[in-house]
């Protein structure tokens, strides 16, 4: 039995098939290979696409969706270590080894969004919530989002494919933006790491040292891309970063160093707010496609230019969702 | 592509074909009509009849519905102008644009709910929120009730037929009844327009001039009247309304001049508990029938002895939502 | 037409043969008995098994579950006794006659979720909620847990047979546990309620005679005990209580002699927490199993080392949740 936690737990052919699946799957999108099959999917957070794509892709495949919140109409569920032996006395009134294993009688797939506290990193970058429905469930676990969004990846995959062909050699830029909150570095880990195991050369442009992403992604992507004999660099020079690149990749996310302190970290954020992906930008390209993973805040993160021309695959990348998901759950359930 | 936003669209032979399909649809409810077929519904505000009939009547036909609610499981969305080119530095994660779009990917018909915001009927009358998912969807989109109602007209109008068989000449009374809450005009501005363009002589019962209805849908009833050779009347006088009516439809609602100071129009609402239906009122009919759209307030839009009675069509017009609104989806989506 | 209430509607036989029709669903989990059939599961509290299991278990025999969430996504629902003609003015905006009808008309089977409101016990003994939408469905109505809970009977009756065999005078231990908050008594009501009826030999152990259940329950109990020539005892001895069972079976809840005035029995609660059901406990029965309904706090009602041993059903039960409702549905809508 095999999870889907993190597409570093899978080989690049491995990751190639999948997307072969996927690509199949768009081209015949109903078929029965989830017939009498139930998948939940556990949301600690909200979703749109996630929630959307998964659901109808379930159907089309002849399968059952079950949305859970905890929390909200479900009980709230405690991820202490049980090796503690925590005594329950809070808030939660059940724990994820009972909540994991009752599921996994009724369903065939755990799929389970949870973002991070932004208290601690320390803590968040643990993953705790996954990985203990991953520990205790007999079933196989899907990441719809934690501190990676892989399903964001296998999309961004497919959809750069189904543009550029072979991938190997072409620029990747991931680059930071800016958004009045501090969000999760789940995307940009993400997308750190599909580009790199995909073979392409990957910049990534942040502001300053302190937006660095994790060390843990930046050492994978750089071991991906030596591993394809290609490059993983960090840059803060906008203009240098543009430059050649085959594929613009937004995303705004908190700098580490200040997680959980963000009123310190608000002021640096501010002073950033050129890095927005605007025509200027875009013209220093060789007519680079954009994306983004939406939700996207328009003149803030991408000016309406440049997320309207043709060259945006924002709707693209999301309707990929739905393709390569059914890809992934039918891998897992060997129907495939 | 066609969408259905309001019945003022849709001419009268083509309201009536639709009324058809629907009575056919009540005789044989589980046809494989949307097999395949995924149909998102979008909630910004309550729901209890809407939600269960789409969704019941969705698998019925063998398709798939996908229940979203944003702000709630889903993230908040922008409506404001894209010609503005807004800067998305508020709430809103997201613009209509982009949830229009997406979700036209995933699927085959979205149906949206967007209750007015009860502060400026100035804005409100705009109809924003189901306009702009009409704009930028690319598969019809259904209005679940917005400043109008228009798949409740077609379940009162299946009712009548059942009830009255043909409508043209019967009298149409809509009375306005006392609420605690200044309620939407919505259901109101729907009764009008269908019992109008249906054939009916329709009379609005209102306590003063301050609760008409917007001009618009006053102008249109009256031109809906005015092509069937009918006449469409608005009165203070509960004894000449109700005198002669076959159907008396309640609904509740607030007095436009006082839209968004709520409590100035108050005293004029509680002066006027007296226009809630009971016996003695339908007592000056020929034996009329009653209905309300539901939810209602029993005991203060209408009595017990009134809604309990035989002649009371509520149950019957909620049922009528499943057989109508199947007969909507599948005309939209060509299966008929 | 029949309701599923409470087991106490039902004989033995019946009962049996509900949980005969369990055992061979459990065996064929997939068969179109529920085609073209609609469900509404109506929560009006929070749900993760139930939830669950009713979802899947209608998918996987062809049905469709609606899930409606009253007060939520949902009109708040006033229960005041139409008799007394009530005058709606306060927050709900329907009355359940109207919802229990409409539903009837767009569903196969209504289920309702409806917890005590612990305020007054003689007003929630009367089960007001279930009752009235039992009053006005025109189709059945489950009970998914209000003042008892029969879907959990079930669950725990088959759970029993699969481990024991013949039930008959075997030793049913429900041991009263601590909790930090007071809780409902159904699952004790209930656990109480079928024990006895499938002939079992049953102990009460509760803290003090504040903690005896509802007398109506413990006479039905001892009324069942002695329809099949057992016992049914309450008693306040640990240690006598749990020597010779040969099922522990764990339930937290409030004294009814302070219901609603829960800061008074608080400190009762406090000084019982050592009723905790452990392995010294579980060291004085001839190797009995142990089980809970769940949601359970892990080492405040049970400790870690007897939840997670092999004689521990926790998971069992739920899973049989699944298996024992697709009976009830199935018998109810007269397709066994």
């Amino acid at each position: 039995m095999r999870h889907f936690l993190t597409t570093q737990d899978y080989s690049r052919p491995e990751i190639e098939s999948l997307l072969d699946a996927a690509a199949e799957l768009k081209r015949a999108p109903c078929q029965p290979l989830l017939a009498n099959r139930s998948i939940a999917l556990v949301f600690f957070n909200p979703s749109l696409r996630t929630r959307t794509s998964f659901d109808v892709g379930i159907r089309q495949l002849g399968g059952h969706a079950v949305v859970l919140e905890p929390g909200k109409g479900a009980w709230p569920i405690s991820f202490d270590a049980l090796e503690d032996h925590p005594v329950m006395e809070g808030d939660e009134e059940e724990h994820v080894a009972e909540v994991a294993r009752v599921l996994s009688r009724y369903c065939d797939l755990i799929a389970v969004r949870a973002f991070p506290k932004f208290k601690s990193w320390e803590v968040d970058r643990l993953d705790l919530v996954i990985r203990a429905f991953a520990r205790y469930a007999t079933v196989p676990v899907i990441n719809l989002e934690t501190i990676t969004h892989p399903c964001q990846e296998l999309a961004l995959a497919l959809t750069l494919r189904e543009k550029l062909g072979r991938l190997d050699g072409r620029k990747f830029l991931l680059t930071w933006t800016y958004h009045p909150r501090p969000l999760n570095t789940a995307v940009a880990n993400s997308a750190a790491l599909i580009a790199s195991k995909l073979g392409m050369d990957v910049t990534l442009l942040c502001p300053t040292e302190e937006y660095r992403l994790d060390e843990r992604y930046l050492a994978a992507a750089q071991q991906n891309a030596a591993d394809n004999g290609r490059t993983f660099t960090v840059t803060h020079d906008i203009a240098a970063a543009y430059r050649g690149a085959d594929m613009v990749y937004a995303k705004s996310w908190g700098a580490l160093p200040y997680f959980g302190r963000w009123d310190a970290e608000k002021p640096i954020r501010e002073a950033h707010r050129h890095f927005m992906v605007d025509r200027a930008k875009m013209d220093l390209t060789p007519d680079a496609y954009f994306s983004h993973c939406l939700p996207v805040r328009r003149n803030v993160k991408v000016s309406d230019e440049v997320i309207d021309s043709p060259r945006s695959l924002v709707i693209d990348e999301a309707e990929n969702r739905l393709h390569v998901q059914k890809a992934v759950m039918t891998y897992l359930l060997g129907q495939r």
